[in-house]
């Protein structure tokens, strides 16, 4: 059973989970090519995975076996188990919990060799679609307080399996890193009565120079701090606190732009190795009106070093507004009908 | 000039440092072992770092000529610059700074291919004299607030020249990490009256689980709740809130205990990438009674990916109970008479 504890001193949980793990002489081996004979999340290999938990499939398709286009398994090896109490523990200055959680992953195509920013804007929106039903089913389970969406792309970037997925975890707590946004926003809130991050949306919009793109209800831009070089956001223009609270209407833009970003920076630089993460208010209604959530792109183009670990404080040596510039200027293939290409003032 | 910028949700820093780096063209450039006849850090390429801030070298030599032990120079591509003010400006919701502060480095040693964990016990006592001499030094101007001491070992860790050294970086603020572990330990110490390290020292030698060694002055542990596997903390066992605070009789055991668990590592793990960080109190005197000063050191066995992001919650799948079972174990080519080793119970 995996096992949460707590740093007494930052007040920082960890995830003790040795089933994923490792003695000594396991570090240091590398991802494979595979290619698609082996790969656990390709058509035919069904059997490798646990069972789904959906799948878009035709009808006359059984679970688990070819015809799908997209699979929700859980992970074969959980950070964090369905089954089982909290059963929250002191050990004498120490405190700890068992693992409860859920811990899945969205095989987002059947096709070994395509990776997000080569979809196209329906295969991008039924990955989207596959987000919000599980976060809305997951919601309904009382132990879970957060539900993170994730995708790791590149082996620098932490994934495993080359064959394109995401991931998806539920906690039994609400991480402290989220915690801090929500306390951000709530202070900015208390004192000027708004959301930080409309400001945010309204300042940007001025002048645009950390402006990527927009359509009608979505837009993508460098954060005025980034921590990496490229960095990129995508919020709502509208105020949400929550993926699963937008208009069904809006989900095909959301599909659209970010799928459209992965693939400017795929093409500026050259395919690299990146995080997009859902920062999305708790399952409890906490935040509801200070909170606004969005994707934050990070590509991992530089090293985490020690200054980095041990301050929190990044050394970053691209610009936002080089950034936005370069990323705006991408010829991309097509431009979509549905994307509005922002201009350079 | 370096500019300094604040996340407005998070309160984070950031340095952007345009000098270091970076157009999109110039990231995957891997660092190419180069020997010691075009290294920068080598005797007689002095000429090829700016000018030595102080140097160990014998009496007979000149500055910046061959024959020193150890130099301390400035970054030749400082994060942050010496000169000139901070001018704090607001820009709509956005504040930012002049990127003021000190950024030095410690070539440890004239050995092109010598690492920390080969020196023997003198050689890292006259690293940390360099230390304490830099921050001593460093402390007396008013602009800097932090002084922060590390090391990046091997390039997944961050480092980008194969040399031995270490850097100082001072800050014109106190950093977001820094002052959340401030925080935590001023609020165990409000409850309690007693520091949260000393504390942890206390509970932690008693069954010494996740000890590693010991000598009379310091302990070098796995921390009950590690981000990473492997991450192994050294303390001072006496309660001293800077490392420029301990006795000078002190050093010494303070030299041996870290480059004999960095030999443990690098035995345990074959050579692994790490960064190790001085935690210590800010240049003012704030934590002077709740504060312990500390080195965290963090081999890099993982990659951190979009959960870790995302959450600030990590998952390790390494105890620390093992880790340090394993650590213990490890022979060392010579067990130095000054360490004692601490006994599995």
């Amino acid at each position: 059973m995996p096992e949460l504890r707590k740093d007494p001193i930052i007040g920082r949980w960890v995830i003790i989970s040795t089933e994923r793990g490792k003695r000594p002489s396991d570090f240091g081996i590398t991802m494979e090519k595979k290619g698609s004979k082996l790969c656990p999340f390709c058509p035919g290999n069904e059997s490798a995975t646990p069972p789904e938990i959906i799948a878009f499939r035709p009808d006359n398709t059984k679970p688990n076996t070819p015809g799908w286009a997209l699979r929700v398994i859980s992970n074969k090896f959980p950070a964090l188990k369905i089954e089982g109490d909290l059963n929250r523990v002191g050990i004498g200055i120490f405190d700890k919990m068992n693992g409860i959680g859920a811990h899945e992953v969205i095989i987002e195509t059947p096709d070994h060799f395509k990776d997000f920013a080569d979809f196209d804007n329906e295969k991008a929106l039924n990955i989207i679609w596959a987000y919000r039903m599980r976060i809305l089913d997951l919601k309904k389970d009382p132990r879970f307080k957060y539900i993170i969406v994730f995708k790791n792309h590149g082996q620098a970037a932490g994934a495993s399996l080359e064959h394109s997925h995401s991931q998806l975890i539920a906690t039994p707590i609400v991480p402290k890193r989220v915690a801090e946004e929500l306390e951000g926003a709530l202070k900015y809130y208390q004192y000027k009565e708004r959301c930080i991050f409309c400001d945010i949306i309204r300042q940007e919009m001025g002048d645009g120079e950390r402006v990527v793109s927009r359509n009608d209800n979505f837009i993508a831009l460098e954060p005025f701090a980034p921590r990496l070089p490229f960095e990129t956001w995508i919020l709502p223009t509208k105020h949400y606190s929550a993926l699963e609270d937008i208009a069904e209407k809006e989900l095909p833009d959301l599909a659209s732009i970010l799928r459209e970003t992965l693939k400017r920076l795929s093409l500026s630089l050259n395919n690299p190795p990146y995080n997009f993460i859902l920062h999305s208010r708790p399952v409890e209604e906490e935040g509801k009106i200070y909170y606004h959530w969005h994707i934050e792109i990070m590509p991992k183009l530089t090293k985490v070093a020690g200054f980095e670990w041990g301050t929190g404080f990044y050394i970053n040596p691209t610009t936002p507004e080089d950034a936005a510039k370069y990323l705006r200027e991408i010829k991309l293939d097509v431009v979509e009908n549905n994307v509005v290409q922002q201009q350079t003032h």
